[in-house]
């Protein structure tokens, strides 16, 4: 394997503690800690933390497997519901801590920062425009009502997701995700009525 | 009016420095500040800052006119959507920032304090009870079908309301608001079919 170049290690340092402990709570000296750099190098790499986090959102978004949200080769709704189990699965292994990081800068930082809510909006449009992929292959193939709009619902979907990460953080339990899974797999993602032969 | 004393100065000013800052970004001075009392005077009334959140969070509970909810004079869906359009325009006054300090403090704060996450949960926890209150009256009415179950719905629906302010504060849009309607009022919450007669 290719050794890490000391930018690799700082912006993968910096991924998890951002994800850990927030924005405000992460420091540098902690991020250059982690990486096993001294704190200068840091700024030698990144001319601010904010510059370093938008990096970090660039890298986690690569992480959210929306790529196969597009494969054809699986059904629509099957794809759907495989992403948010492996989202879900993630939390599980977590115990339920540290949830989305868009969706935990943009709670904590999108108020007070433009570059970084530039770069969550972006980050929640990608995704929203790969749900939106999977719903209109979903309305084509009749899995789902035809008259379900897919870029409203893809934007409800996602929403529906980032509040359910919240909420099971809160609690500590499985029981927003299993509220989510119900409502959008058993009652909004559903064929439409056929007409009577 | 009543003067204030000097705890509710400094909680409610506390209220405003958390929802626009964060915890951690808000600092004890800059409460003390807009409160108009001396740093000291914070720490007489509370032994900390997550004391003095711990507060805040009850008091912003108050905030949510969960009452409305249980209203039996008006039809379960009508306080529903009445419910939910409160927060939406709350958060149009605000340009789009804000979010709830509840889901805020959720994502920021949850995984690092026992404290505040059991009163954020127990803030989630009495908002989906009232939520599932009204569902479960729109159910008796028949308004909605009869197979929507209320307590998940709920969780389910205050999750979705939860991630739509995230993304409104992101995109400074009303677009993930109105997504949250149409999916939740023309798709979710709708009459079961009725049998031929």
């Amino acid at each position: 394997m290719a050794r890490r170049s000391m930018r690799e290690e700082i912006v993968n340092a910096a991924v998890d503690r951002f994800h850990t402990h927030g924005y405000n709570a992460a420091g540098i000296k902690d991020i250059a800690e982690a990486a096993g750099v001294p704190k200068g190098s840091v700024y030698n790499h990144f001319e601010s933390k904010e510059a370093l986090a938008l990096v970090v959102l660039e890298l986690y978004g690569e992480t959210r497997r929306l790529g196969e949200l597009s494969d054809r080769s699986v059904e629509p709704l099957v794809r759907l519901r495989r992403h948010f189990e492996f989202l879900r699965d993630e939390q599980e292994q977590y115990g339920f801590t540290r949830g989305c990081l868009l969706g935990n800068f943009g709670a904590e930082v999108a108020d007070h920062s433009m570059a970084l809510r530039g770069k969550i909006h972006e980050g929640f449009d990608q995704w929203s425009h790969a749900l939106a992929g999977a719903l209109r292959d979903a309305v084509m193939t009749g899995d789902v009502d035809s008259t379900v709009d897919p870029d409203t619902t893809a934007i409800f979907l996602l929403s529906s997701w980032e509040g359910a990460l919240v909420a099971a953080r809160s609690s500590r339990s499985a029981k927003p995700f299993d509220a989510f899974f119900s409502s959008v797999f058993d009652r909004l993602l559903v064929p439409g009525l056929r007409e009577p032969a």
